[in-house]
């Protein structure tokens, strides 16, 4: 196989996407332009919102939309697809029914690392939307991993929230050293480790002088894991995801 | 008219492709995920270097894969394009006659704003790669407004070549200081403002943490440029370049 095309829904959100390209471009062994890897992004602002529709059913929809920009990438030429965000994999399945091509999922990739650095019977902090939280869809991947997922506190998931939708989101500003903090607090709770599981908070993550070991960005694995496909498959001629 | 799509000619390179879309994003007023613009961006690393050809024409020519690219944005949706990269604009011509959408010139938005900026007669210093120094274009873009052009000494234009090609496009490590050192001594030289005139030395512009008011990137410009076209275009209902 030449070089396979990575398809990206993008727009959700925006910030994080430009955040997830940038992850692949710096984590591709790559000495020129030539040597990247090639990708379709379409930004849609059109997806709504996950959380809002996760939390109240009479609220828009996302998965239509979404679906529809992952068949738009695989008629435009993708051969894998990736999502940069966490919360939109509640709608998973939909979207992978969809097209007939691997949708890359950044819920088990993470779980699969975890089980993996830290061991099953780990018990892992998980800070990310109300929407990912209350879906219960990133627990039960940790879970087919063997792995205790550990909440923050209500009082810490509404800083959590305040910080994606009205720091990153917004375009507003925000304390970095927050996020370590929500971190650390998990983890005096008795977390293992701890899984950045919003993209928001990965725009904060990548900005991070110091990045604890114990700190997990989901992000990094999803492009981590692109990236590893993609050389496999301009190596070995096949897609296996 | 709804929301006009931008398409992005990507991977020239590929790391400015990711931060020309962060800079679209961080210049939108938004204060949600669907306040942004829709835009799809095709990163193709098929798209042979552009001083290599402009300094060498026996090597391969990237118009004709620019051109397939600006054609392929256009029937996935673009209503104007744009290109993250200055030397590309050498092949402007082409491109803008290739496709039947606006095509945002970087070096014409660049020109134009440093002409209002610094009034006409001001000398502005450029950097940028040698294939982008060595085409004139740049030059020529300028004196349309009333601008003179420093170029950097020979030894100073091989630093700002070794910091484009073996720093930033190489993905090694590189002193950001650098940078603001080049334009400095234009600045002694009798240089009114510099340019950032090369997309991967925009790159690190958007890292520095103290930015002169005098250095102006072109990056920058061209993203502004293109929220403002966006915005007006969604008030009005027409999009006028």
């Amino acid at each position: 196989m030449n070089k396979p095309v990575l398809g990206i829904i993008g727009g959700v959100g925006p910030l994080a996407t430009a955040c997830f390209m940038e992850a692949l471009i710096r984590k591709t062994p790559a000495r020129r332009d030539q040597d990247h890897m090639p990708m379709i992004v379409f930004n849609d602002p059109q997806i709504p919102d996950r959380t809002a529709h996760i939390l109240d059913h009479t609220k828009p929809d996302p998965q239509p939309e979404m679906e529809k920009v992952a068949r738009w990438l695989v008629r435009a030429g993708a051969d894998y697809i990736a999502i940069a965000c966490n919360t939109a994999h509640y709608y998973y399945e939909g979207i992978n029914r969809a097209v007939h091509v691997p949708v890359v999922n950044i819920m088990e990739e993470t779980a699969r690392r975890l089980a993996r650095d830290m061991g099953r019977g780990s018990t892992i902090g998980l800070l990310a939307t109300e929407g990912t939280v209350a879906s219960g869809v990133f627990q039960d991947y940790l879970e087919l991993y063997g792995l205790k997922t550990m909440e923050p506190t209500a009082e810490d998931q509404r800083e959590v929230t305040a910080l994606i939708y009205d720091g990153v989101k917004a375009g507003a500003s925000y304390d970095p050293d927050q996020l370590v903090s929500l971190a650390q607090r998990l983890r005096e709770r008795g977390a293992d480790a701890v899984i950045v599981g919003c993209t928001e908070l990965s725009v904060i993550y990548q900005g991070l002088a110091d990045k604890p070991a114990w700190l997990y960005d989901s992000l990094d694995i999803l492009a981590e894991r692109c990236v590893r496909l993609y050389l496999a498959a301009h190596e070995s001629g096949v897609l296996v995801v």
